[in-house]
């Protein structure tokens, strides 16, 4: 859907001084060209010239796919068969355009050898040089798109305490999760972590076997796509009617505190990394501060993290249409983590705040009965 | 599981004239360590050393994961701090190493040249001339792992005629074979194409919104993993009880015998690109030569594609322990297409077929009945 033209890209190119984009599969080729293509050890790449030129590099078998994509006008196929040389390919594509090339910045390696190799004169810089700055700043479609997403991932999180009641596994939940993310509306499941007890201070925790016990605090971070854009939203709960760790609450207050002061931060001409800094400060002020160990937040759009980074020190501004996260956390090795993440917008005077539940932990469901028998 | 001890590697880049290995998150990661690392814009990377010196880069968020990923004795972590220079770290890690380098395969571009930016004086090689060369021959373990999963697929697909029933589409039938595909007891689902009438002419078809009708034939490609190791089959069917293709028995009797007599070409010492000259050689002598736009196969085991592609004009030889799909086509541009794909693994005398379904297409359940109302 957000599809920009590559005229407009094209131009971008020119003022970053470069010649040539050079693209795999990824949400950089989603957004310039619209085609989803798959990631595969057969060469498929954007090559996107300053001067207007371009092509979609692509193997036989994948033509009919990418033309099922309806590709932009102004965008040619140059076909590879199985044994002959992609990068041959690419080099007689970018002939006479220039040797200033940007390669994606997920490409893998094996082509980014590969290229370099075949283009022994050129100079190699990031394709972010030019595409973060037109994904960082969203359209009112895509804006829309990430609005979607965020409400359905908090019915996801409404829907919560029932699921992770006592005496069932992270894992378990976690599957449960899964599936309501998609039933709640998201065209796919990016991620879900479920962690419980002492499993909350690692901030990527991957949901296992451990068993949720009354009185456990639990991390449940989570995200999918709608139309390609994706939601991201961490709340914390306790495990059935009673029971928490001592200091829990307390530290809890201070995080939802923390989490508010940044977000009243987020206002067009703000640096970046003044987010940070707010968040950061409210923590360490609390005596908390050892146990933020991450920056506050990520960009999101297509991807689940991308630019702007939330981390201290950027100079940048923020601009209206930049989405990311606010998701600072307090992570006690061996005890507990917390973490409360919102996705928002910068609008013209402030932010919109994309996730709207209430940050307060909440209570699980007790364990259900066991039936009759 | 598969897990071979650095020891052995560092034998290997020895042998191969390789002072260190940089891998990224991924199938070489999980190989080497073990660790099942996050795909992630923080650097998480093993530093590899042939002199056996050897490191995990990890963000500080990821340490707690990591360790519980239960790494080897002889790996240690190196910790980067949100504004660390991670290729400043990567650096220091290779002091005294020797400066021929070789980066995961997979490695995101934006890594590859911020690891070039900071280590100006190295050669770039690829990680794969040393650890395809482990990959390539599976353990008995691993050749169990991808049994059980053909096993898990062959029950899937045995499945197949109860869900392609007319009226439903595409789509509608790839999440229903997705979740049959867990059910079945994959841990995931790698892939699932469903492609129906026409759209079998494009072997990498995404299931979309087109209708199974009574006679459409169905090309359905799954694949799902088991402790870590890939299933990967292809099938054809006839939607109904009546109807087909005018010409399709025949193309698929001819794709049959091609598929067969390839396996049957599968021995050690045989040429690898052998057997796609066989399958190739079949089709065309019965003129389908034109129709058969991709190669014969490729490896599998932690990755759905991977080494040893079975490709024209491949000289290395066929060894015991390796594993590969056998999957000619036969695709016809705006009528239908067919493939046939099975799993086989080299054995000291022929080959193991690991999928058992008969390859004759087979026809679906008629309509579900419309109920009374």
């Amino acid at each position: 859907m957000a599809h920009v033209p590559l005229d407009r890209t094209a131009a971008a190119m020119e003022r970053a001084g470069i010649d040539a984009l050079l693209v795999g599969p990824g949400a950089d080729l989603q957004y310039l060209t619209g085609y989803h293509a798959l990631p595969l050890e057969r060469l498929t790449l954007l090559v996107a010239r300053a001067d207007g030129a371009h092509h979609l590099v692509v193997p036989r078998l994948e033509v009919a796919r990418a033309e099922d994509a309806g590709l932009p006008d102004n965008l040619r196929l140059a076909v590879h068969d199985e044994t002959d040389d992609p990068y041959a390919l690419v080099a007689g594509l970018l002939d006479g355009a220039g040797d200033r090339l940007a390669i994606g910045d997920r490409l893998w390696g094996m082509f980014v050898l590969g290229l370099q190799q075949a283009l022994p004169g050129a100079s190699w810089r990031l394709a972010s040089e030019v595409t973060a700055q037109l994904r960082m700043r969203k359209t009112a479609a895509e804006v829309d798109a990430l609005r979607r997403a965020g409400r359905a991932i908090d019915r996801v999180h409404e829907a919560c305490p029932e699921i992770l009641r006592p005496g069932r596994s992270e894992a378990e939940c976690a599957r449960e999760i899964a599936d309501r993310i998609v039933a709640e509306g998201h065209d796919d499941v990016r991620f879900v972590i479920v962690a419980s007890g002492p499993n909350g201070a690692s901030p990527h925790h991957e949901s296992g076997d451990r068993i949720l016990a009354e009185g456990d605090p639990v991390v449940v971070d989570i995200g999918g796509s709608v139309d390609g854009y994706c939601s991201d939203c961490t709340r914390n709960y306790l495990v059935g009617e009673t029971g928490e760790p001592e200091g829990y609450r307390e530290a809890h207050r201070v995080l939802e505190d923390a989490q508010r002061v940044a977000t009243e931060a987020v206002r067009p001409g703000v640096a970046v990394g003044e987010i940070d800094r707010v968040a950061r400060a409210h923590l360490a002020d609390a005596g908390y501060g050892d146990y933020f160990i991450h920056r506050t937040g990520h960009g999101i759009g297509l991807e689940e993290h991308e630019e702007p980074y939330l981390v201290e020190g950027r100079e940048s501004a923020l601009e209206p249409g930049m989405a990311f996260s606010i998701e600072p956390g307090i992570y006690i090795p061996d005890r507990f983590g917390m973490r409360i993440e919102d996705i928002v917008v910068v609008t013209d005077d402030g932010a919109e705040v994309l996730n709207r539940l209430d940050r307060a932990p909440r209570r699980t469901q007790p364990a259900v009965a066991a039936r009759a028998h």
